[in-house]
């Protein structure tokens, strides 16, 4: 660790909190890094300019007051615990900024924990993926307005530009809430984009090449888009996908958005069905698959697939 | 009609062949021009310096063979009244592109038709919408490949730049079934920008500035498209939208696109759902919001809302 004293401190150097790390040494701003695993952060920091530390104590003391710590862990336990960690070694007026993935409830929660050691709180969704690095990230933020002028060279360094890419999106509660429903849109293009990729890939008869069309609809099109820029690249590589498994994961932020549409009682069929997608290629729909097909042997007696049967 | 000759004519001029009529004389190409109504005939002339040609007899006389006619009509009737009456005053070698949004079926049977003139034929996928004028059109190109090589310098004035959003899909009907995918598609991300949205403006306690969020989502995040900077186009005009209609119409392809995915037996929910939910936006979900209603009412004495009650 360096002597040099900063104002922000980065937890969490997963792959978001990483590459947010190195855009800001990109940007010649120094920050301290505090990881779970001490060796990563010394990697990190090594590599960045950056000040590696060993525990929150060496932590919040490289850091001058007042602090600003940026939070990028997963959410839940792992940033309930570095919360309970941190709090009673931070100062009154320092501000605690949780980028994770949190749920926007749990942000009013947090916010009131902060607030009996007299720490402000404020929480930020963060979009762009592997490729905020070099393209910027997108970063809805919510929190007090005075929060997010603190903030603001930071947030000026790590979007795409000073002046894009960056929101006050209102109160506490309100970045996350905003990243959330980022999300369940993300689900639904993702899941247009499949769909019609498979439809297109099974019209054997035109023997389409799936690259040259993705790549095509960059161009001009009505469905151009980042996502369809992503699908071109690896389209091209490979349009027969025969090496992977036709399995999805879903991280969280798409069930939290099917949950607060019936919460709202606003109708999102497209979102939550695309989740839904993606629990049936987590293998969900099996069961469900083998009732219907039990079910038709019983009134038609039509044939089952025995499960050794290839 | 200037008496000079040269190989393309574009039959229709509504929005969209109007501009690539528009965008063809930007790039310096005279073509002759050809519509139901003189009068539209005769202004784009006056607009591009094309030929404006009052019937079906002048408009092959100006065009020298081999020709090419381009046809930008209605699907269905329109196209068909089209193709009867050029035929006949067509010459051997001469070559119909069907640029409309047709059925990619129809494609199979017009270029049968045309093969007992020996008229050849292919069939576009053009996609821009209003902006292709500015932009470029993205263009999906069905038919033999001496078709795509002959419309070349016509579809590289069309698209973004000569060497990109334009693409010889295949064979006849290849181009307006990637067309038809890529509408299907486009039905899904609508939908799902539109429920996102639609949480967001509900959210009240929050107070979110959606045209700021959709400005601010262009930049870096995950869903940055096009669709999503035209929302923050209008967006930003008005978020109310108190003024229009909760209405929204179908054009016929991404009905085709559900069909599609029965005849071809691929799940497409997201896509296919997304067309429910214009159809229930046209009030045709209004009858069984009705009948559940009443079933309620049935079997637990549930209140109906009279219709004419506010």
């Amino acid at each position: 660790m360096t002597a040099r004293l900063m104002n922000f401190g980065m937890v969490g150097l997963g792959r978001m909190g990483a590459n947010m790390a190195r855009r800001l040494a990109h940007k010649q701003i120094k920050i301290a890094l505090m990881n779970r695993t001490f060796s990563v952060t010394q990697d990190l920091a090594a590599e960045t300019g950056h000040s590696a530390c060993e525990d929150y104590a060496v932590f919040v003391k490289a850091i001058e007051a007042p602090r600003v710590i940026w939070l990028m862990l997963p959410a839940g336990e792992a940033t309930a615990t570095a919360l309970k960690a941190l709090l009673p070694l931070l100062s009154p007026g320092d501000l605690i900024v949780d980028g994770g993935n949190a749920h926007y409830k749990d942000d009013i929660q947090h916010a009131a924990y902060c607030a009996e050691f007299a720490i402000e709180f404020a929480d930020a969704g963060v979009s762009g993926g592997i490729w905020g690095l070099e393209n910027g990230y997108c970063i809805m933020f919510g929190g007090a307005k005075s929060a997010a002028e603190r903030l603001r060279p930071y947030l000026q360094a790590l979007a795409p530009t000073p002046t894009t890419g960056w929101l006050h999106t209102g109160p506490i509660g309100s970045g996350h809430y905003v990243k959330m429903i980022h999300n369940g849109i993300e689900y639904g293009m993702m899941q247009a984009f499949a769909e019609g990729f498979a439809m297109m890939q099974d019209k054997s008869e035109f023997s389409l090449d799936l690259a040259a069309i993705a790549e095509l609809w960059r161009h001009g099109s009505v469905v151009r888009s980042w996502l369809l820029d992503l699908s071109a690249d690896f389209l091209a590589e490979d349009q027969s996908l025969d090496s992977i498994q036709p399995f999805v994961s879903d991280s969280g932020e798409g069930r939290w958005t099917a949950l607060a549409s019936v919460e709202q009682g606003i109708p999102t069929p497209v979102m939550t069905l695309a989740l839904a997608m993606r629990f049936a290629s987590q293998g969900k729909n099996d069961y469900a698959a083998k009732i219907l097909a039990k079910m038709r042997q019983g009134f038609g007696g039509h044939a089952i697939k025995d499960s050794k049967e290839k």
